[in-house]
């Protein structure tokens, strides 16, 4: 009960219809359902889930499914699943070494992914260019197999954004202060909607979403996640900082000024190394990738030739230990010993379903995990990990791409309706001239004689 | 975007009365308002908050309310406030050391507080036996003066706790494990209804809750704040052990098995004290209770005599201190550092708008907020801590029973309409014959020609 959602603003009717819709594009995010099912996981009548299902067929976002039959015997379920060449968005990474792109489907399959290097010292605007050039060819390369609609493009920065205006505050490691990115990306990708269908609130122009890259990371990866009852999520990444995202009852935490997840300077350890922020003992100090660098090898081994490609540095340290190599072991243990000290605070503290470490602990994670699990559980004081399952993370680098372009999927899942009629429907259903010029028609809400095909 | 409230469930319409009363309530919470900031700050309109207001003064939960004027000049605005009289409920903490209840009203008034010593190896039918006691005291003391509805009982364990069963699975302190606390409380206080009358879904029956104590402790220093907007608290309390509770977004985080808050045992320093569970740099062993009185004074020093009330020992401290006793003093700073360092590692965690230090803490926290400050100025990554204030907690050892209270008034915040009528107004608005019986009639919701009186 106290668990209950807070009313932040109370609803309307008009708002009912549109949360129901939402409601069941959600859970079929989850996998397909048949409408009994829909009903049971939404609390809502057989007669309203039909209703709903015809309407999200006519807007092409979902379609029937013809489950796998047991010995052929019986009728089967009328399953319905969702469409995943039907709305898509666009995410792009900006880090510190590379800017990742990404194309994600409504169904949260990447269409397209691309990786290119990129130098820090460049400025706003050459970033912003390269940027839009990415995105373009991306959003290029996964325009085939598509009804082309574009819901919009989620843009993840290495630091402190402000969401109401999608102005970077700071971001200490590409030295920015105050850079008004989504104004800045949302210039320059004008052009993409002579390729996209642009819809949402603001089409035709473009909506351009702007967060933090850790917290994008953990919507990636909270969404990965099968069942629809986990709702609770800590996400470790490792680089050269080490950073988290918290999911808490299905929900990014932001914390009340967007600091949250501030993980990288925990004072871990009594001492060591000096950190950049000055202390000593800081968890990325002990954990970081230059730690588990400099523990394996001294300069000038060719692990600390930057030149390489981080990918080809740490597979040379993974072939090492696999072949024995005393010292990468122990460099392996020694970092996934305090991997697993400082995440066994997180998980006392929130007691997550699931622990997932992304970035370079990714790569490495057949190495790590035996000392970050024999760490947990001397740390964790619940029982058996409070329940928690411990899990590295499969979409690698694009994580945070991934996470921002389902940001950017994000109004299309609160209001479906935003997505226009397929134009079969929209003239089977009302005589209507199409959805030419991407306007998008909404029928009168919660109408019980909507004539609306019913999808076969 | 991402921040917004996910669906669990779907709306219908008759839940979308109850969430608009609901609404109003809630805001009403945080002080008297205007109706046209009512509109304003729950997105409804004019009209729609009439109706709501007016429903709601017929069930006695709201009335007029006379602003002060500035000068007697000018038509003073309509302001509406709750009605603290008209609604309570029941709140135990069963603690180690001492039983201590509350009757807290709607508007978070405590009408009552009685607290009393218990012994820990008293049987669990003892101690329920005492806790009954306690509450049938406290509620008919506060009896008076107040309509005499009671929403229900809450209680606050020292364990984890089943919230859908009521059932204590595991209290180390208490040495319970699998104590069916809601059932046992349940029949016990079945005469309560003798001398309050019972409302709310189950009524007649008296609905009970159990939780965890420093869960409900938090829940009821967020309600102490004053500041709608101020949605991200973290609450840590001191005794022998050292305990946390997360508010995030407006609600308490539980952790998907219940064990969030899990701090005593954060591993803060590298040596130390052995801590209970085994281990060494346990944040209890550091900076709670036990650590303060070793610190300052050695056996057979007057503070470590456990037959003094708790009370009066920490205030020898505290006169200590301002004399200027330099091994009292010395142990505060060690102590406030301590619990600065650790606390610092959750306020980088979840970026709190308020951090609240209650039990021991807010005894003695004139002598503890210089060094927590100076630690968290040093540790906090955030500039100006991330925009977090550091309280000091004003519930005293009432905080959780408290909380227990507030939990059990939830179900009428969620649905005002399980408050019956007033007498006048249901006669006056549809000629029935009354509430009596605990009956609760509910007219047919959000018609607009409900014709219930406004009240005056």
């Amino acid at each position: 009960m106290i668990g209950s959602p807070s009313l932040r603003g109370a609803a309307d009717h008009g708002a009912v219809r549109r949360a129901n819709l939402s409601a069941v594009l959600q859970t079929l995010r989850h996998g397909p359902r048949t409408r009994a099912s829909l009903a049971r996981e939404t609390a809502l009548t057989k007669g309203t889930i039909s209703s709903l299902v015809s309407e999200l067929s006519a807007r092409g976002l979902v379609r029937g499914h013809e489950p796998a039959r047991l010995g052929g015997v019986g009728r089967p379920g009328q399953h319905v699943e969702l469409v995943g060449e039907r709305v898509a968005a666009l995410g792009i990474e900006l880090n510190v070494d590379y800017l990742v792109a990404a194309v994600v489907s409504l169904t949260g399959e990447q269409r397209a992914v691309r990786r290119q290097a990129y130098d820090v010292r460049a400025s706003v605007e050459e970033t912003v260019e390269q940027a839009a050039a990415l995105l373009a060819e991306t959003a290029a390369e996964a325009r085939s197999g598509t009804d082309g609609l574009l819901a919009g493009v989620g843009v993840a920065a290495p630091g402190l954004v402000d969401l109401a205006t999608g102005v970077v505050r700071f971001a200490p490691n590409l030295g920015w202060r105050d850079v008004p990115l989504r104004e800045l990306v949302h210039q320059r990708l004008r052009d993409l909607a002579s390729c996209w269908q642009v819809i949402g609130a603001a089409a035709p122009d473009l909506a351009v979403y702007v967060d933090n890259e850790a917290n994008l990371a953990t919507l990636a990866e909270y969404a990965t996640i099968p069942s629809h009852d986990d709702r609770d999520l800590v996400y470790v990444t490792g680089g050269v900082g080490v950073g988290a995202g918290l999911v808490v009852d299905g929900r990014v935490v932001r914390g009340s000024a967007g600091f949250a997840g501030e993980v990288g300077h925990l004072a871990i350890a009594s001492d060591g190394e000096r950190c950049g922020c000055g202390r000593r003992g800081c968890w990325e100090t002990l954990c970081g990738l230059s730690a588990l660098l400099r523990l394996a090898a001294d300069p000038p081994d060719l692990i600390h030739d930057h030149d390489r490609d981080l990918d080809e540095r740490l597979a040379i340290l993974v072939d090492r230990a696999r072949a024995g190599d005393r010292r990468t072991r122990q460099a392996f243990a020694a970092v996934g010993r305090w991997l697993g000290h400082g995440a066994s605070m997180l998980v006392n503290l929130v007691n997550p379903r699931v622990l997932v470490f992304g970035g370079y602990f990714a790569r490495v994670a057949d190495q790590l995990r035996p000392h970050v699990e024999a760490e947990l559980a001397e740390r964790v004081v619940a029982p058996d990990l409070g329940g928690c399952r411990v899990e590295f993370s499969r979409l690698g680098l694009a994580a945070a791409a991934t996470g921002a372009a389902y940001a950017a999927l994000q109004p299309v899942v609160d209001d479906p309706a935003l997505v226009p009629y397929t134009d079969r429907d929209v003239s089977a259903a009302a005589g209507s001239a199409g959805t030419s010029g991407g306007q998008v028609r909404t029928p009168a809400e919660g109408r019980s004689d909507e004539r609306l095909h019913t999808h076969p």
